[in-house]
């Protein structure tokens, strides 16, 4: 209760012509006093839990997330679909059968396919780096199961993730072409538990796609202590299907800009998740982050200038929605005048990336007024990428940024079973929606134009 | 290597004619500098792996254990059996059917009957405390699934896990006595994580036997999220199968007493574990801790006055071998002068205490002065408990010591899947090697009477 009067209060004190610094403030004091975002993620969380894309409940997601944002007041909502190859888990094992038999903590990566129902067994070939397994000679991995125990190393901003990506993504097939018959791989996390890490895999043409599943960190560390000892032989055993034509879905509001319209300033996030938990930091988090922005900023008395659409990416974790997005809006891309995405859990912003010369601009000097309070620091660098859904539009021409989140505990809990909404902080969430509200909002109110700055000297 | 001459140094530089405290002190330098107890339990993980109590696993650990306890250079060393009732996992599992279809992570409690292979499926009643539970009707709870969603306190010394005992061993015949058809709890452990806390239940004469599981925290939340919105249908499905007539083994291992070797200083931990995990902190620590204690009072040129007897007993998680212990050995409890089992885990040591009246005696600001180095408090208040398997001999009144552990995050990791050697901290567990090693030294040599201490007012 004290939070509603303490959020009606900052947002109907506006005078109609505040400086839109003044509002950028008034957005952050009421961002950090709305819980709208927090309720948003428990209940997408609770109320539809795992939403693995091309699947039912992805299909309810989106419905639930479109009437949470009709009764929030955006100006338009819609469902956009796209035809996509769904990938569904089934059953999945693994165990140590010789020399000790025990049971070990295995995920299949998105996209592999099954074994045969009684598993395979075979020996292991342990790789503690994913660079020896390239040096290793095709050929010498016949008929062995192949396990890369390289680590992922903590770092504040996913560097670590990054570097350790090839590791999942072509790792299948790099063992594959050298005879595997299966693989395994330390999971591309940080955290001590055993509940290992999926994500997608990238089969290569021309190589023989093989069974592919993640190991828990301790699980891993125990392979590299047999194989230490002498032989060892691991059965594995993975149920996965695939539907070649599903259907994914992205969630689209809008606010209507008040003066251009037709210029858009776009804010993501994914709205599909991972099956082993609820998606709660990837990426309810994001979609609670941006929407709640958003909707603070439809709560200012008058609309800013531009449009400010919220994209709720369908299909982020299999590669789709990006896509799918250029492909059908692509012919928008000139008037989207910058766009970015919210992926990378629900700590604190700590760091703003804006498209080049934009932070030295009139705008970056402003925004970074607005947020400084927050503790977040505006880079010297421009922004590499707005999120992996804005891609295929920064390809287009799209300016992007990167409102950087905290990530130092990201990877104990994204892609695992872990990833629940007790993971979120209430007060670290509304400072996140505060720097995107503000962010937008200037964004959107304030003209600048991202390409015109780009190409400044 | 350095730890090596460090060890030799510590050991070799002892007088013939040292003053007890002075040995005291050198155990302790001595198993600061020493790895055998950390490559103990990590062979004894890594080789074994999960032992649960009447498996082949259990059995192989014992004969793992002996031998390891031979090559150490114990005078004796064999393993005594006992006849059990062996409890075993099978597949569990469990979903939210409705409202939002999703997995629940649970485990099956140790002894609990299986479901039918289909499952049970019913509308949950759920409860926020054990009181709670307790207060409903008979008949109040007829065709349901009792869910209690009580929350452990977290204590450095385990006092909310002994506080919320009855939650999982009365739990299932109190809600089967109120009609449940099953029954679901919240983990008896302080992790966020989705590993499901194991241990055993006991069932009630009279009560009928329903299946009984725990929830991981995140998962406990969740169904009190879902059932604060309306009703709950959940599905589970629990294989557990029982060996009636199957055995456990327990080592035992001394160092004969050079002057009294009929009086015996008993130290203990146990060798059985959970099947989730490998046994890593419950108890391979206990057991590395207090065999690699008693091997360096055996480096030592000459053996302590009385016997050091070290059990590693072979059923601590299902109740059986400190009875089994008692009744086999109780013919001589007059002549243990002392017991106590090493059974919280692998951190150090923080508070000794003693039988009564020790702590004030000679013998107890001995020891005080040696361990206080360590960080070590001497309890002003007198042991109550030496530990599970301990207990029976206590009622045959042994004396008993508790060297007290820091345990804040045990039950993060304790009877869960996350038990496993890398939550061990090889200079902590070195820590605890000492504490035991000056415990047991001094009590077997100092030829304290700890019966007759007992007796002063």
């Amino acid at each position: 209760m004290r939070y509603i009067v303490a959020l009606l209060a900052a947002l109907t004190a506006l005078p109609a012509a505040a400086q839109p610094l003044d509002t950028a403030k008034r957005l952050v004091a009421a961002a950090l006093a709305d819980s709208w975002a927090y309720e948003f993620v428990a209940g997408l969380t609770t109320e539809i839990g795992p939403r693995l894309a091309g699947t039912d409940a992805a299909r309810r997601a989106a419905e639930w997330s479109a009437a949470r944002l009709r009764e929030a007041g955006f100006d338009e909502v819609r469902i956009e679909s796209f035809p996509m190859r769904a990938w569904l888990r089934g059953t999945e094992s693994a165990a140590v059968i010789a020399p000790s038999p025990q049971t070990l903590a295995v995920t299949a990566l998105g996209g592999s396919v099954a074994t045969a129902p009684e598993g395979i067994e075979a020996e292991i070939a342990l790789f503690r780096s994913y660079g020896e397994l390239l040096l290793a000679a095709p050929g010498s991995l016949d008929g062995k199961i192949a396990v890369v125990t390289q680590r992922q190393t903590r770092f504040m901003d996913g560097t670590g993730y990054g570097a350790a990506g090839p590791v999942r993504r072509a790792g299948p097939s790099e063992a594959a072409k050298r005879g595997a018959v299966a693989y395994l791989h330390r999971s591309l996390g940080t955290a001590d538990h055993r509940l290992p890490h999926t994500g997608a895999l990238n089969y290569q043409e021309g190589a023989p796609r093989i069974p592919a599943a993640a190991l828990s960190n301790p699980d891993a560390d125990q392979l590299e202590r047999l194989s230490a000892r002498g032989t060892v032989r691991v059965r594995l055993a993975l149920a996965t299907s695939a539907v070649e034509s599903a259907q994914g879905f992205t969630v689209v509001a809008e606010l209507k800009g008040s003066e251009t319209p037709e210029e858009i300033v776009l804010i993501g996030a994914h709205l599909d998740s991972w099956d082993l938990g609820t998606g709660a930091i990837d990426d309810g988090a994001g979609c609670a982050i941006v929407a709640g922005a958003a909707k603070l900023i439809g709560s200012l008395p008058r609309r800013p200038k531009r449009t400010v659409r919220v994209v709720l990416f369908g299909a982020e974790e299999m590669d789709y929605s990006g896509p799918a997005y250029a492909a059908a809006h692509g012919g928008q891309a000139a008037k989207i005048v910058i766009a970015g995405e919210s992926d990378f859990g629900a700590r604190k912003v700590v760091q703003i990336q804006l498209p080049p010369n934009a932070t030295a601009s009139m705008f970056g000097r402003g925004l970074g007024a607005a947020v400084a309070p927050l503790g977040i620091v505006m880079s010297p660098a421009p922004a590499l990428t707005g999120g992996a859904d804005i891609r295929p539009l920064q390809r287009l021409g799209v300016p992007v940024m990167s409102l950087r989140q905290n990530g130092i505990d990201y990877f104990d809990i994204h892609h695992t079973a872990n990833d629940t909404l007790d993971k979120i902080d209430r007060a670290e969430l509304a400072q996140a929606v505060a720097a995107w509200a503000a962010t937008a909002y200037l964004a959107a109110e304030t003209g600048v134009d991202f390409r015109a700055l780009g190409h400044e000297r």
